[in-house]
């Protein structure tokens, strides 16, 4: 067996679950759906396989990251780069301390079923075994938009050969994609430190790989690279990617209307609700009492002293929100 | 002149304006629209200019009343029986006191604008002059089906003979009643004690009226009483009933809805709020901040640990949400 790291991203926001989100508060540190601990706390409870815990976030977050997951090692970001910049910091740091490690790349505020331990370890597996990058894909149940898909190529046993990543497609590629069985991107990879930082040469983080190679000014080549996904910044350039095909459920909980896909009732409730005649609504709190009367397919969150309200058709909106907010340093 | 007595009704929930209302903070305790104070204390205000001033309202709220109108005399309701029984109360008790005044009725929980006092001395001195039970009139603006209509008869110079009272029409005979130059019946009254009491007699609050008259129990009768509002006891019953045109611009705050009539801009606001492509809409709240995106004509109301949500067209369906709190004492 390889040694596995577990490397739990945990330095974003989750803007568009404001306002259970906010700056203060991001959405990993939250407890969504029906669990009372913290999505964060179920990431690390669900990696615990792992030989070593990693959570990569940033200095406003650590002490708290520290709190929830007091068993993990916490490499703190430079800056806030998004997922890219961020991959590439952890997997120096980590490959000094562990050589040979094969590295578990996990969002931290995503909710995962049962399962995620086997293809989790075929996947590290096939890391070890074969050099490439390798990500988890979801079967999709239904043409999502707001995902990235992965379009399978040969099939090698307990992997498939990565043939192209395809970027949020409109309604009409989706349901292609779903047909052609192709797969979401998660965001779950494995691979070799080594194998990563080559691949990430050859491409926008290019002078961060260097600056880390070399030992040179690592904060300032962060700082110095603009935000970037791992998926455009590597996974989308590299040669040999593999796709290993997840065997558990998984939601992102990417904005409120996944409270209605997690949800069984007339209405998504978190917190004290009362619901007349009104159905297919979000009705989200804290410890408020939201009632709703004649109205349908609306999101209402209410925390501390903010509320929101969106349909839920148009839930990724309330990034217009947040941005209206963050200029008048309400976020 | 006549000794003037101003009754401020002041013992109703408002139970529409929930959860700015609640049990115990009802309507008038409430400071709506353009103005900080209180729609009790611009109402004692408004009346100020009456030789007394009394406010009828119930055991619960008396302390509060007292602090908001300290130059009042507060009589309590022995129960909560809507307008009608509270009237004869308070016509009883002021004329033990001032045998000679006349009542100017008053709710304390309406917005009133400039120009109340001519029209309010003219009803009081119509109620002297005649001993005829006296309505302050208010001219439509628009076919509203949530308020009772009065279609005047005789024209008598500075007020009109009651040819009938219509109670609240539909859309269709509001119109026709709006073109006939009917009036709103505002709930707004003037009358001798006697008068009133006469009247009353010939009705649901006859029992009452008899206890009041002979030194009876009358918190005994007063209980016994069905609720009935003074419209339905007495005016529509009584063969001298006037009405006086009023010049004053007038709302009865009666639902969430009024404040769009009360507003200016794309949404009716009340406290801090967000509005991205979002109107028609009422964003109302005590010190909490709400957004709204991507939705029009809703009532979102956001007070203490509530937060309601209604479409503006159906804001009279607070009270079926009221209803259901209220069983679960939660109101």
């Amino acid at each position: 067996m390889v040694t596995t790291a577990a490397v739990l991203l945990a330095g974003g926001t989750g803007t568009r679950l404001y306002p259970a989100s906010r700056s203060h508060r991001p959405k990993q540190f939250l407890a969504l759906g029906d669990d009372d601990r913290s999505l964060l706390r179920r990431t690390a409870d669900r990696a615990g396989f792992a030989d070593e815990l990693f959570v990569v976030t940033r200095e406003s977050y650590a002490d708290r990251v520290r709190d929830i997951v007091p068993e993990a090692s916490v490499l703190v970001e430079p800056a806030g780069r998004d997922t890219g910049p961020a991959l590439a910091y952890a997997a120096s740091d980590i490959r000094e301390r562990y050589p040979d490690a094969v590295l578990l790349c996990l969002p931290s505020d995503h909710v995962v079923g049962d399962g995620f331990r086997a293809t989790a370890e075929t996947a590290a597996d096939v890391a070890a075994r074969t050099d490439a990058l390798v990500t988890l894909g979801v079967e999709p149940d239904r043409p999502a938009t707001g995902y990235g898909y992965i379009q399978p190529g040969d099939d090698r046993g307990d992997h498939y050969e990565v043939a192209q990543f395809r970027e949020k497609p409109d309604e009409e590629t989706a349901a292609e994609l779903l047909d052609a069985g192709c797969f979401w991107n998660a965001g779950m990879f494995a691979w070799a430190p080594d194998a990563f930082l080559a691949a990430a040469r050859d491409g926008p983080l290019e002078p961060l790989v260097d600056a880390l190679e070399t030992g040179g000014d690592v904060d300032g080549a962060f700082e110095e690279t603009e935000p970037v996904s791992v998926d455009y910044a590597v996974l989308e350039r590299a040669a040999d990617v593999r796709v290993v095909p997840a065997d558990f459920e998984w939601d992102d909980v990417g904005a409120w209307d996944a409270l209605l896909r997690l949800a069984d009732g007339e209405n998504a409730t978190l917190g004290d609700s009362l619901a007349v005649d009104a159905s297919g609504n979000v009705l989200a709190s804290d410890d408020k009492h939201v009632s709703v009367v004649g109205a349908d397919d609306l999101v209402v969150a209410a925390f501390d002293d903010r509320v929101l309200v969106v349909p839920t058709d148009e839930a990724q909106r309330v990034r217009e929100v947040v941005a209206e907010l963050r200029e008048d340093e309400l976020f």
